[in-house]
This record gives C-alpha cells, sequence and structure tokens, in this order.
C-alpha cells in the first residue's frame, strides 16, 4: 500500500465541529523530569486541538527540573513566546555568534526569534514551569544534540571529529543517550 | 511638517541589540478591573519588546474581575491562544452565527481563530487571569461596541437603528461609555 | 461516515477547464431588497466561477433599496473596492473608532481595508446598485448584529446587556430578526 | 543625488487620513481611443488612492472602441476580474497554449488568472466600456508587442527573427509604433 | 471518471523517502538542439526529484547550440538565476520597455527578476551550456512566440495583426512551427 | 548616533538601475581551503548583486579540499539546491534524526529542506566545487559548532556538558577555532 500525504491536515466538517476541537486541558499538570537533561514538554497542536488546524500556533509547557535544562534546539518554521510561571529559568539564545541571556522569574517573558539556537536552564532551587506559544501549526524542534550526535545511522564519526574539532572516539561515547 | 511612515516598525541597529530587547517582565502585576466592564488587558508587542519586531508574535495580559468580561471583539490580523492562570472564565465565539462555548478553569487553553468575535466572562467566585498570545506583531483589536456605538464621528442614529433593529434614541443612550 | 476536507476546494483536471469555468453573467439582473435592511447581495465566488480557484478573488453585485442598507460587516480575509453603477450610496468604516464617510455617486468608487467594520446606505432617492471587488478567493462576511445578537444558541443576554450598556430584554428583542 | 526607495509606497501619518485617501471619483469618464489599438486605460491605484497602500488591491477602467482592442498583456503579480458595462468584448487567455474565449455583452464578468497572456477586443457596434480589478496593490502591466518589439535599445532583430521566425525587416518595421 | 486534483502534490509518506528522492543526476548529459531554435531545456522538478515537494525550488540545464536562442519567455511564479558552465550567452531581459543585456562567460552569473521577459542567445563559436535556478516549486514558462502565435485555436489572425501591427498573412505564416 | 534600518535593502532608483545589477563574475575563480575546515564559500546576493533585491534568490561557491567538509549547519530561510562542478562530494542532512547521505559526482544535484542540519564532505582525491542557490535574499547560515561552542560570550561550560553528555573541559578546548 502507498500511502500519499496531503500538505497539511485533513480539516474535519465544519458543521460537526464543537468547543472541544479548540480546547485543551492538561497544562496544569506537573510532568516527569526524571532524564539525563532533566526537562519533559507537553505540545498542544493540531494533533490533540484539532481546531488549531490552519490557525498558525501551536504552544508548549515545559517542566524543568533542578539543575535541569531543555538543551540547545530550534524551531525552523516558528518564532517562540516563554513566560514562566514557576521558578526561575535562565534563557538563551545565539544570534551572529552572539549570545543572548536573561533571568526569567515568574511572569517574565523573554522571545527567540525563528530558527535560532536557544536553551534555558533551571538556575533555581525548585522545580521550574514555563509556557510557550509558537507562529506555526507545525514549528518543528531539532535538538543539536540528538541530531547531530544521535542521527540514524550516525553521521561518519570520522567528520564529526573534524566538524567539532574534537577526538571520534570522546565525541560518540554519548551517542547511545541521543539515539 | 508631513510625516511619512514605513509599514512597520523600523529595526534597532543588530549590534546594539542586547537580551533587554527580547524581555518582558510587567505580566505578573495585578491590574484595577474597575471600569463598566471589569477587564484590564496589558499588551506585550513591539512597542515595549523591540526584539519581536518582524517575529509575527504579541501577547498579552487579561485581568477580568468577578461578573467582568472582556466584551467581544475580534483581531483582523490573528488567531490566539488563550491559558487560564487564575479564576473561572467562560470563553466564547461565533463562526457561522454558531456559537462556541467553554468554562475554562487554571491550566485550560482556548483558540480563538483569526477574525472571529469572541469573548471571555468571568463566572468565577474569584478575580481571573488569563494570558494570550498572537500569531502577529500587529494583531488589531476592535472591540464591537466601542467601534459601532462609539465612533467618532458617530455613525447616524437612524442607520444604526435599522441596522440593530432597535429605537435610535435607545441604541445611542450608552454612546459615551464607548467614546 | 466521516467527511474530511482539504484547505481550499479541489481543482478541475485543468485538461477538462473551458472558458465557461471563467465566466458569470447573471450580474446585470436586478434583485429583491423586500427585507428588513432593504439589500440584497449576489457573490460570485469559486462556487459558480470554478476557475477563481486559487487565484485570490471574488465579487460581488449589492443591490441596496431607497433607505436600505448593507448593514455594518467586515471580511475577516480580504479588502475590498466598491464602485456605484446606480443611485447614491453613503459609504462608511470606522478604524481606530473614527468614522471615514463619502457620498458616493455613479462612477465613484471606495475603499474598505481588510477587517474593518464597514456599511453602505442608499441615501438617493432610487434603487442603488454597487459592486464589489475582494481579494480573497473566501473572503468572509461577519455581519455584526447578525454574529453578536442572533447566533446559535444566543449569547447569554446578561453578558450581552454589560457588553453593550443596555437592559438585556431590549437587547434580546429583535432577535429574531437575526438568527 | 543618490535616490534610495523603499520596497513599496511610505505611508501616511493616520491620524491625518481622511476618506478621500479611500475614494475615487473619475471613472464615469469616457476616454479617448483614437490611437492605433483603440483602447484607453485609466488606472485606481495607491498613487491616485492612497488608502490602497499595503491593501493588496488596485482597479482600473478600460474604455475600447469599435474594433479596438486592449492588445495582449499580462500581470506578473495580480489575477483579474474584469466586469463589463457598456458594449461587447470578446475576452480571451491562453493557458499551456490553450486558447479560452468568451463572448462578454453588459453585465458579464471575466476571470484572467494570474500571469496568462491575455486580451479584450470590442466585437460590438459601439464602444465598450469595461471594469477590471486586480488583486495586487502594483500588479504590473506588461504589453507583448511593446516590450519584444519596443524595447529601448531594441532587441537584436537578428535575435528577434529567429525567435518569431519572421524576416527581421519585416518585424522590425512597426517598431516606432510601440516605442 | 471525473478527475479532482488538489493545489499542488501529494506527499510521499516521510517514513519511505530515501536519500534518491533528493538526488537527480542527468545534468551532466548533453542534449540536442537540432530545432528551429537551437536550444534543449531538461528540467528538475518535484515531477522527477520528489523531495522538492514542498520546498519552493526547481532548477534547469539549458543547452544552447551555435546560434541558437533560448527565445523570450517569462516564468509567471519564480525569479531566476542562470549560470553558465561552457561558451559564451548573450543574456537579456526587458523592464518597463527597457533593455538590459549582458555577455556571460563561464562561471558568470545573471539574474532575472519575476515575470519579466527574458533571452538568452549562444553568441559564441561552440554550444554552451547554462544552469538555471527557480524560486518556485511551479514556476511556469510562457514562450511568447508559442503562446500568442501557436494557441490552440488560434487567436484571430485580424486582431493579431491589430495588435502588432503586421499584415495577418504575414503573421500567420510560421505558425506550424509554434504549435 | 542610532542607526534605525528598515526590514529589507532599500531599494536603488529603477531608471538608475543597469544590467550590472544583476550580474557577478567571480564563481569560476578558485578559492583557498587552507583552514581546519577545508573549505571556502563565496556567496553572490544583494550585498553584491544588488539585482536580486526583493527577488527571493542568492547562491554560492563551495570549493572543498581533500578530507574537507563544509561542516553541519541549517539556513533558517531557505531551502537549497546544490550541485557539483567538480571533483567528488558526499551530501548528508538530518530529519526527524534519519540520516540521508548520497555520494555526489560532477552534474549530479542534491537538494536540502529549509532548516535541516546538512553537511558536505570531500570524499575524492582532488579538490572539488559545488554551485548552490537558496530560495531567500537573505537565507542565514548557521554553522552548529560555531554557534554552540564559539559564541561570545560563550555559553556556561557546564551547561553544555550536560547539553552534549561530555565533560565541560572537554567540550571546550577546541573553543579557540570557532570563536
Amino acid at each position: 500500500m502507498v500511502v500519499l500525504l496531503v500538505n497539511g491536515k485533513f480539516c474535519k466538517d465544519p458543521t460537526l465541529a464543537t468547543a472541544e476541537d479548540f480546547y485543551f486541558t492538561v497544562l496544569n499538570q506537573r510532568k516527569e523530569t526524571n532524564n539525563p537533561f532533566g526537562f519533559n514538554v507537553t505540545f498542544g497542536n493540531v494533533d490533540n486541538v484539532p481546531g488549531l488546524n490552519t490557525l498558525g500556533l501551536s504552544f508548549a509547557r515545559a517542566d524543568v527540573g533542578v539543575n535541569g535544562q531543555v538543551p540547545p534546539h530550534y524551531h525552523p518554521r516558528a518564532s517562540e513566546i516563554l513566560g514562566v510561571s514557576e521558578g526561575t529559568l535562565l534563557a538563551g539564545f545565539v544570534s551572529d555568534q552572539r549570545l543572548f541571556t536573561k533571568t526569567l522569574n515568574v511572569g517574565d517573558v523573554f522571545v527567540f526569534p525563528q530558527g535560532v539556537i536557544h536553551f534555558v536552564v533551571n538556575i533555581g532551587e525548585v522545580p521550574a514551569v514555563a509556557f510557550a506559544s509558537l507562529n506555526s501549526q507545525n514549528p518543528g524542534t531539532i535538538f543539536i544534540a540528538d541530531t547531530v550526535f544521535g542521527s540514524n545511522p550516525s553521521i561518519n564519526p570520522k567528520f564529526l571529529a573534524k566538524a567539532f574539532q574534537l577526538d571520534s572516539t570522546i565525541i560518540m561515547k554519548p551517542r547511545t543517550i541521543f539515539v
């Protein structure tokens, strides 16, 4: 069987749409952050909020444990607004090799321009929670380490060694974590 | 003097940009809702967050007092995601004359498609707070009553009387509140 | 049966397209305006002119009887050019609560920016006819009174009473006309 | 002096905008068609209707004398809707080398997709008038004969002779009319 | 059977995509230019490189024989970058009836803005080869002579005679070459 | 002095434009690749080809020495077509953690979708040359290692150590090469 897809999602018959299609309710639930990076992201997008189809928006809740981080990543198709609702986060992004960082407390908001590599780190004493909105139905999220060091199959370690100017045995050691 | 404007905002010299340009900090402050409608909206956009320029995003905090409402309005250039952080709100919008409503508690999210008339009403016992993200740098906010009944100069009351099928003296009575 | 729709319309096989698909012929026919508002609009869009699919244009003829009006409405996805071919119309729109109006005679043209609330009123002695072009295949037309006071189900009259600062019994009286 | 231009037009200070900026009044005036092709086009765009700036629309009136034509041309940045208000026009366009034509009487409408070569010919007994709307602020109008045979400097006649498979002396004869 | 098409191409199931879908290998093969114009174009687009779907790019190789030309044409939906890899080409386009031309040797690059009529002529002693990239998945290519003089059915020769100010018998003589 | 910039580039007065503005001639010159990565890229964009302004295209020549590579990077605002004119390159990109690679010989073409991390490595015996076209006037080029490990100021090594699961002293050793 050949599967053919259209660009974008099919729409529900609008006469059958209900308010539930525009509604999402789990963002007040704390998530486990028990992993090597110490974070957990819950997405709200057209897959669980059908009414978002064609609207050009999606959102997320990020739980970041103490000392945890959402590691460096970028969204190829969206800018992001991040607001902190619990704890203290250090937010950072790099543009033209300049690093921009800011400590965010509850009620603070930070903006990540489309396509820049960014990260947030919990620099406080308690678990932190942030909410993000992205201006795309399908923003994409590309984590740097997973993509470069954890691809399937692996990028030739010799190539990566030159690219990152590190020994190839060193560079591939943590690979199992990223795959 | 003739003032000429470009479509959009000028950009700061990027070599002078700092993390402050991407940061906003007043969203954790409660606002007065002591007005006939019982609400107060604080906007974050390119005017107070210069880094938002060209990013296609803006955001807002809405305080809604007990029995208050953000009255019927629409954004001609943006869809909106609304999340509740305090209290209980009834959110509603009308599409093709069908009314979609949903009760939102803390952690609940609702979506308003671009251009639809929508409103939120505090149906709880305590002041409510919601945060909204909009996918435009300049979404526009058009309040129905202010625009139709409070324009300057007024739309001819005789015209409005026929449009709304109400007596023209009745329709113009609350005008002073909307102007 | 579940109906799934793609965003937009399917296209006819282009090898089967004919000149008829790009043609529309009923715009020279006068329409009845015997209703509470005194107008009648005939649309030309992809539903009756298949060749308009994907072109980003649609059009309309408006008949406006003596003392009639096309009541306040907006198009969330299109700007509009309106030209008068018979009679005299007063055209108006509100932007930032400022009212812009102009008397239009035969041959005069007026422009309504995307998303603004606008209306036209026959202020002459004879039936008026106007032609409009809109820069969207699917501009949407949202009549204010029908949407706010005639939705199904109704918006809670208590909420509307506060929003419009009118008594809730008064505001719901003409509802049957808008539903 | 070096002239630098921004892409697009400057905007008037919106607080100084008036209804006149959205208004155009000369479309009811007959124009001379006393030229080799027998037509005359009056444009309404941001140059004479400042309110059209950024709206994505422009319009035109075409007078076409008996036996006259608006010769083959295309708009690189707009689709077009054409409606006939006087006389009888034959409208045609070519897509994938297929010719689509239709006779248009008063009240008839025809659509020209973006970028296709099209033309209208007065095939009636009286002068014809048509109105066109285009979905671009700056649609561009490229007349084939003027562009190919009337450029300054001329395209090398030897190149044109091969391109059109005609003798180069023949092909350059009418050049003075197109320059 | 009625064929219905979506705007754009269906997508392959992404889990089945392979590197072959992003690869094209025939651009190093010389093509015959034995035709009245002396050129041959090989296109690379979504039809033979499925991975191009939705990317907004396509490309082409042009072989142009001695004295040959790619005759005047335009792309309604793309700008073009042309680079020469063999021989010497004269590239030209017309904008606002001004002719811009440039002699291109190996390694030279020239740009054709979206929608302008352009051409290249081999003005060297050897066959020439050029590579072009266009910023649309479906740029369209409209050859002027084929479209205006070779359509099916033909545009009325009397109309063309007036449009090009040539005798109608002369203008239709080479028609068989363009059909 | 405060520098204010418009989004995009100013346009030259079009009446002063010449064919030179659409022309670029240095792409046939071999470039040095004597650096730790073994590559050199020459860009053609609006800065050296003013006619590209607003056209949505730019291009580049890449010289890649023996054993050299264009290290992992992405373009946030453009897809890319790459064609090989000398030597043998291995091209690769990662999408959804899947690695797609292809060996490219002279005349072969490969496509990199917008926003994906990609690289090319010279796997042949001689220096390689490739030409690339990108569908943006300002595609952006973000090299992963330079951005993550060479930013100014540095991202906290402790954060990077956790993100890449490597020792922080190891990870910062090659920093001087990336800054």
